[in-house]
């Protein structure tokens, strides 16, 4: 996955390389096999996009200074254990381009560790953080493995509609991102109305995002991707891009037949892939990638400092911009 | 498992009734199979050992009613995680006697389905319990996959001491009962020192208890126990029983030649039992939990109300007694 470019985050910069030492700092575990999982995650890296976009909603308030890392720590920390529990459950062996933890050593030992993480995340937190906004955090992650749980159940099955997927990936992953902005508009200590219009951002980037990342399976190499191309498509599950085609296709039925497929070839995938390019899927998807980025940047408070609204605006003209 | 005789619990029965309640009120999600799932575990039951500790150690005190039932299903819930994640680690079929979740319903719902129950379970607590408290619980959470880490890395090793099952014994069950009655005693608002003395109750309680299960492996039938004889030694997990067989039995070579065998036969498994039941090694470890026991009895505080006093001491009796 890209990063983001600097610029954007320039005004958290120092932030974000506190967090890198922090997170190396929090996941230290007597046992070894602990430390070298950890280690592996924590290196694996990626964007850090939900502790960055916690720290410049607070940054855009009157933020207290010492509550911001414990919290963009605990975000990130809960973001990597849902990401190697992902990994379990997907079977995947690759993720931005290096091998899985579970790839390396096994479903167990990834399972415990995503378990470790999560407790580390509120041990992170939990002398130091209003009650109010624990809570948030605990009840986002019941949500994302509501949404999870959903995808896995949902799975192969070509008969949802784009109401049942904008659910799905609202739970799995821009209630997410929306705490993490609602979580810093509070540390900013902004008033009700503002914490909820920046919730209300983070929800719209949250869902173009993943909307985009179900664009990318579909158009992306795998060398951009880190993945194999068409992995989404290949476990069953119906993106946006699918859904369009299996309404708009001339080939629909026979895009029905391989999404049911339990166990698709590669040829199946292949096909799968051809017959959702032939059709507008990318470009709608990318139409409604577009109306959500345009809802974020609406709703940003009016009274927000310019340098943090910039820089708000920035990360959603990059979500949408992101070709891998 | 067999059910601890109501009369232990008798001070504390209505409360039970209360935590039962409870679970399934908490565990409700608009997402059908993550009921259903939760729902199962519930139903699976147990005995409820750590609740019931929590609640009895608190009532050693002087508690505030409103914190006791939200705590005691925290604890209960993570005691449920830890036992849906174990089952998909050990890729257990049966426990209790009834099917897995992850046998009924896939490893992949049960690993999002033990997520969703540990952060169902800091909702439970996060608004109405004292910080240090919560921090109790993450820490022991975070020590819990540590030990079964540790277990997972040496299973199949018969170079370990009694040293190192002792530790894996704390991090993996001690420690979470003794947090329990900790946390009990916290909420029973004793005096420093009281505290101290229920955890270390707690904690020779929790050994006790997770050596008598070890050598029920060894002893009980599978009807008793609800899953096969020889599980743990199957799985390569070496306690006491087998480090004992391994320095003491003329045919501790042979023994030595199994446990080291990623896929043991059945046949293995049987003359594995036999090589052990063949020592001392069953009277060698029922003479190490009853010393813990004893240990237990002892450093209950002499402050304690005799009602309590006399429940924690028939836990005690009875966590040596057991048979399956």
């Amino acid at each position: 996955m890209s990063k983001f470019p600097n610029n954007i985050f320039g005004i958290i910069q120092e932030d974000l390389v506190a967090i890198e030492k922090e997170l190396y700092s929090i996941i230290q575990s007597p046992v070894d096999l602990v430390n070298d999982i950890s280690v592996h995650l924590v290196q694996a890296g990626g964007k850090r996009l939900r502790p960055a976009l916690y720290l410049l909603c607070a940054r855009g308030g009157t933020p207290n200074q010492a509550e911001l890392l414990p919290m963009a720590v605990a975000i990130e920390l809960i973001h990597m254990a849902t990401l190697v529990h992902d990994d379990v459950i997907d079977n995947a062996a690759t993720r931005r381009g290096r091998p899985t933890a579970n790839a390396r050593w096994g479903n167990h030992s990834s399972v415990l560790t995503g378990d470790y993480l999560f407790a580390k995340a509120f041990s992170a937190v939990t002398l130091g953080t209003e009650k109010n906004r624990l809570k948030i955090l605990t009840d986002v992650i019941c949500t994302m493995c509501e949404g999870e749980i959903v995808q896995l159940k949902e799975s192969f099955n070509p008969d949802q509609d784009e109401a049942d997927y904008r659910l799905r990936v609202a739970q799995k992953t821009a209630d997410f991102i929306a705490a993490s902005c609602e979580l810093g508009a509070l540390s900013g200590q902004m008033d009700e109305h503002d914490v909820a219009q920046i919730r209300e951002y983070g929800y719209a980037i949250g869902m173009a995002f993943q909307i985009t990342d179900d664009i990318l399976d579909f158009t992306a190499s795998a060398e951009q991707l880190g993945k194999p191309v068409g992995n989404d498509l290949r476990q069953g599950i119906v993106t946006l891009p699918v859904l369009y085609a299996l309404k708009n296709s001339p080939y629909r039925d026979e895009l029905r037949g391989i999404v049911v497929k339990q166990a698709m070839s590669d040829n199946d995938v292949k096909r799968g892939l051809e017959i959702v390019h032939a059709t507008e899927a990318v470009e709608y998807s990318y139409g409604q990638v577009n109306s959500y980025l345009q809802h974020a940047r609406n709703v940003l408070p009016l009274a927000l400092n310019s340098t943090v609204r910039e820089s708000l605006l920035a990360v959603a003209d990059f979500v949408g911009l992101r070709k891998y």
